[in-house]
């Protein structure tokens, strides 16, 4: 299956839903930081209770790289724990020249093994394609963002009228003759949501923002539900994986993700 | 010593270009492949033959972290081998929301103890402050890159009148309040390089696109020469890495170092 299959025959079930696994070492429970492999023992608790309810998982390189070594040994056993038809996506943000991005793709999807990537798309096309070259996975680039700083270069006007973040928009779509591209689009921005939804085309937007960053979930649902579409992927990482704090946390983050697709499902019908 | 004065130093001794150790292992010479921990090898042999004539090193990260963490160890004994004196850009363009941009500075200084990092800044300020918080590191943020992908968003054009990467700029020497930033400006942009070299205030200015890239040296030179300008940093990976490809290769990638040095004394004092 290729990743967008994996992510598509999730939506068709209803589920939109990404487990953002930003494991933090000094937010997991205070029972589990001792522990050698802590991270790892954590996501598979994890795992093991919303597998069955998530549409993916979302690792953040960056939790497990500043850990070292010890940190990426980790990321690599939890990646092994996802079962097979769960798309995975390797949240690293990459953009680089060429012949470095070769060198990047080659780690997520060779080395890591995962379905899918997060792409900056500053430096163009050249900085992309060796990405997209690696037609049975999943890329989302970077077009409008959920944080503050959103504003200080993506919603900048273009001279030709359109913001930086919809021309990023238009050309990521000129892009995807593989069908294999996707968008991310800060949950954040409702107003920007609205008014872009209808020219996403076939792209799969990835929606981070909501929960910590406190996104309006109603807001999102409603405006894919306006166009009709369901190619919506909405990570919570934080909101989910740290709503426990004790023994039971894995539980507690699986009610969390159960009570979020409830959510859904209501705004969906309704 | 900062890495800002790492590096001014280095320029005051009339040296200004950084070693980019791009490392490959399908690239380096064949005689080295074989062996265990074959890029340390080769790096501590590159080392060793430049370190008296280089201003910087400059290590890709995409190049170890390809190999896993059999490449991150190599990559972390090849920064310990390097003089103190000598700043160490990270080179990994990083960017991301404040929390997971932390975990990232993390990384490559506290854990990796790089001296300079190079960041994306599309995701704007609140994206890079977790990396100008390290103030005696230095920081430099992608303007305006020297691979041909550069025209797609960088050189668009804004309502304000001004191209996008111009609006980099600006903003950049506006968060300088701590004299820890810089700007990646590619070599290959000759024409944007002449028009915007008065308006780099105190950045620090690395310039990759020189050998491989076919930028043009005599003209980024006088550029900078024409307003007296010493803070630039022009990068080279392949163009003297992989100068040579038999057992001699560290001497004569140390001959290209120093013919690229004399070219630039010439350019400067002519």
């Amino acid at each position: 299956m290729t990743a967008r299959e994996k992510l598509l025959k999730k939506f068709n079930d209803g589920l939109h839903i990404c487990v953002g696994l930003d494991t933090d070492i000094n937010k997991i429970p205070e029972f589990l930081r001792e522990k050698p492999n802590a991270l790892l023992e954590f996501n598979k608790a994890i795992i093991e209770a919303t597998k069955s309810e998530t549409a993916a998982y979302k690792i953040n390189l960056a939790f497990y790289e500043s850990l070292g070594q010890e940190g990426l040994l980790q990321m690599e056993e939890t990646i092994k724990l996802i079962p097979d038809d769960i798309a995975v996506i390797g949240d690293a943000k990459r953009g680089d020249i060429g012949n470095t991005s070769k060198m990047y793709a080659k780690s997520l999807f060779d080395h890591f093994k995962f379905d899918c990537s997060t792409l900056h798309g500053y430096m163009g096309i050249d900085s992309l394609s060796p990405f997209f070259e690696y037609k049975d996975k999943l890329h989302f680039v970077l077009c409008l963002t959920s944080n503050p700083g959103a504003q200080d270069f993506e919603k900048l006007k273009l001279e030709s009228g359109k913001f930086l973040y919809q021309e990023v928009l238009d050309r990521v779509k000129e892009w995807n003759t593989e069908n294999n591209l996707g968008i991310v689009f800060g949950a954040t921005n409702d107003e920007e949501l609205k008014a872009n939804v209808g020219n996403f085309g076939d792209l799969i937007v990835l929606l981070p923002g909501i929960g910590a960053q406190k996104g309006n979930l109603e807001e999102v649902i409603k405006a894919f539900r306006n166009v009709d579409s369901n190619n919506y992927l909405i990570n919570i990482s934080r909101g989910i994986i740290y709503a426990g704090n004790d023994e039971n946390f894995a539980e507690i983050a699986r009610e969390a993700l159960i009570s979020y697709n409830y959510k859904i499902k209501d705004l969906t019908i309704t």
